[in-house]
């Protein structure tokens, strides 16, 4: 903050701009960038009409919703005037059934997103390190540096690796944590990676970490997650370690990416702490509703994983035909090497109304995130990549 | 933060309370409660049926939003697995035109409530000042708290004030400022008391005011106010003064609390800072396309501000004849002066399922804030408080 009171007080003042706003922010403001939501889609839309664009930038899960959550919404409608339920009461209460925990351990959010930038709110401030690795999920570095923190960032396995190219280096994550670390954020399946660690991996890692330092492991993907693939949830892990904090999302594999609610899955005592600063009608009546109704629909998640699953494979063999190398992926989403032309290529998709999430702003420019998409999204992307790749020449 | 590091890295970790993390929380989060959003109105719902409980504390809009509004999450209930537009660039078009603003000097929040909890998070921090009057919207303490910033508490006016008891009393609310004071709160009208001033008023304020302490005033009830009251809108003085800050909400006339929209009309250097801060899908896609659409209603709007200020003459008249000291009021409810045995009154009427807010946390234990209802509902409530006076003997 300014430190010398500026006393003109005319009726009118000059007109201030961002910086010297900025410089009356908090510290954490004054470092911080918005994040990247990639491409305007509404005025993509608006250009190519819906039906005509492949929307693969968001990892939206294209067959939507349970058609029970559209149900639960028009059951709400005539009560759009009435405040949500603070508490949550309901959803929470299927939540923790559905989880084998109790209602107490849930905290719910405005997406994973307002619970991610909460904990570094709450658990991080100026002088404390916050450790997360390299091409992690993008919120963890905004989090960290809206509340003052030091971020640590910690090196991702090489892009050579033999089985997790650019994953979680969980042995250089431990080997990253100071007296001064108070957070650590991780992500499995991570975005925009896809990559995963196992169960044994994480629990040799926790084993490493300070019991005071809170460790938040981002599961918005988990659902999609093959069993085989032992990407399963640290769920189980909960009971044995208080400072173990789980983030999930309706987003994903649950279809409802446009309602905004995540939750949060930890210790009561944790959860009553981040209960404090949680706006009391932080998620929307309608979402309450249709999320608890989406929950109960286990069969259109099982439809949606099974699909996703399907089409993740043969998307990658695609890929890997036209000599493009794939990530790993666990999630629905496989990110891809394009290679030195990336650039170029994404700009020609777009221009066709193919919308692919470019990775400069994770450091990855020679890659593209593609969104798993329906049988015919994926035809209709497969046919612009070759297009544009036979003129691009790459 | 705890200085001192512990060590046992036990695979099992004793289980923490609420102190535990509470202790290593943020300054400003170890000293918060949370937010009293009142009664648990679910239970009330599933005990008493939503048909036959008269809802009246919680000030919403008991007309309901305009029938566009329903129509347009009609229209969207195809694209529920699409995250909403990050930039909300239709509704803050939108809002611009209505306001005759740039549509820069518009954010849109997740309600007015984040957009008030932000605004202390970006404009105050530990060893800032943040002024405010007592009985202001119980939200402006917690944004201070979190912010770990100090709270200069305001007197209100005095409650046998002539025109406006327990108003703000501006002069004592620009003489508390000092060189510490980053931020000052105000509400017109104000939540709970309902309370106004007008706008010479404001300006005599403002030009007491240091160039350099932004002044946010929320006006989430100004599209209530009667023009007559000179309650009108501060959005002329935000062209002269940049340190200005007003929030508004959808929650309120418009009638959709329940989709959680607020916004923010500031200058748009101030408007960039909190953008950085903004989560990119903080307002949810439904909520975005059914305010857009409320907004271009403005005769539904015009006809239930109508219904309303008729309604709240008739209610105040009717608690005036029951010898009952009614507050001015410019918004939807009034404040009451129930006496000595408010407590036991409310206990009563919420037993037989008229919820009013109790007003012990806002330190005014005497009275009751009652919403201005339909004139059936308003008929139920009166009809229940003489008989309940009549058994209590107030």
């Amino acid at each position: 903050m300014s430190a010398v009171r500026e006393t003109d007080t005319d009726a009118t003042q000059p007109t201030r701009d961002e910086a010297w706003f900025a410089a009356r922010a908090s510290r954490g403001v004054q470092g911080l960038k918005a994040y990247d939501p990639g491409h305007d889609l509404v005025a993509f839309r608006r250009q190519f009409g819906e039906a005509n664009l492949v929307e693969l930038g968001s990892n939206e899960n294209p067959y939507g919703p349970s058609p029970d959550a559209r149900a639960a919404i028009l059951d709400q409608l005539h009560s759009l005037h009435r405040y949500p339920d603070p508490l949550g009461a309901d959803l929470k209460r299927a939540l923790a059934a559905k989880h084998g925990v109790e209602t107490k351990q849930i905290l719910l959010g405005n997406g994973s997103h307002e619970l991610l930038m909460q904990l570094a709110q709450v658990f991080a401030a100026a002088g404390d390190d916050v450790v997360f690795s390299r091409y992690g999920f993008a919120v963890f570095a905004l989090a960290t540096q809206a509340a003052g923190a030091t971020m640590r960032i910690v090196p991702a396995l090489p892009d050579d690796h033999p089985t997790m190219p650019l994953g979680h280096d969980l042995d250089a994550i431990a080997a990253a944590i100071t007296e001064r670390t108070t957070l650590v954020y991780l992500a499995n399946p991570n975005n925009p990676t896809g990559t995963w660690f196992g169960r044994a991996a994480f629990e040799a890692f926790l084993a490493k970490v300070p019991a005071d330092v809170i460790v938040v492991m981002d599961e918005a993907y988990a659902e999609l997650a093959d069993a085989e693939a032992d990407a399963a949830t640290a769920l189980p892990l909960l009971a044995s370690h208080s400072n173990l904090a789980l983030t999930r999302t309706f987003s994903k594999a649950y279809g409802l990416a446009g309602l905004r609610v995540g939750y949060l899955i930890a210790a009561p005592g944790l959860v009553a702490v981040m209960e404090r600063l949680r706006e009391s009608f932080n998620v929307n009546g309608l979402a309450l509703a249709a999320c608890e109704a989406a929950l109960g629909d286990v069969a259109h998640l099982e439809w949606a994983r099974a699909r996703n699953a399907e089409q993740r494979k043969a998307l990658a063999e695609a890929f890997e035909r036209r000599g493009l190398r794939v990530m790993p992926s666990q999630t629905n989403f496989v990110l891809v090497r394009f290679g030195a032309q990336t650039t170029r290529i994404e700009a020609e998709l777009t221009k066709r109304g193919v919308v692919l999430r470019p990775m400069g702003g994770y450091g990855l420019p020679e890659y593209l995130r593609v969104t798993v998409g329906t049988v015919d999204e994926n035809r209709r992307l497969l046919a612009t990549i070759d297009a544009v790749l036979g003129e691009v020449g790459a």
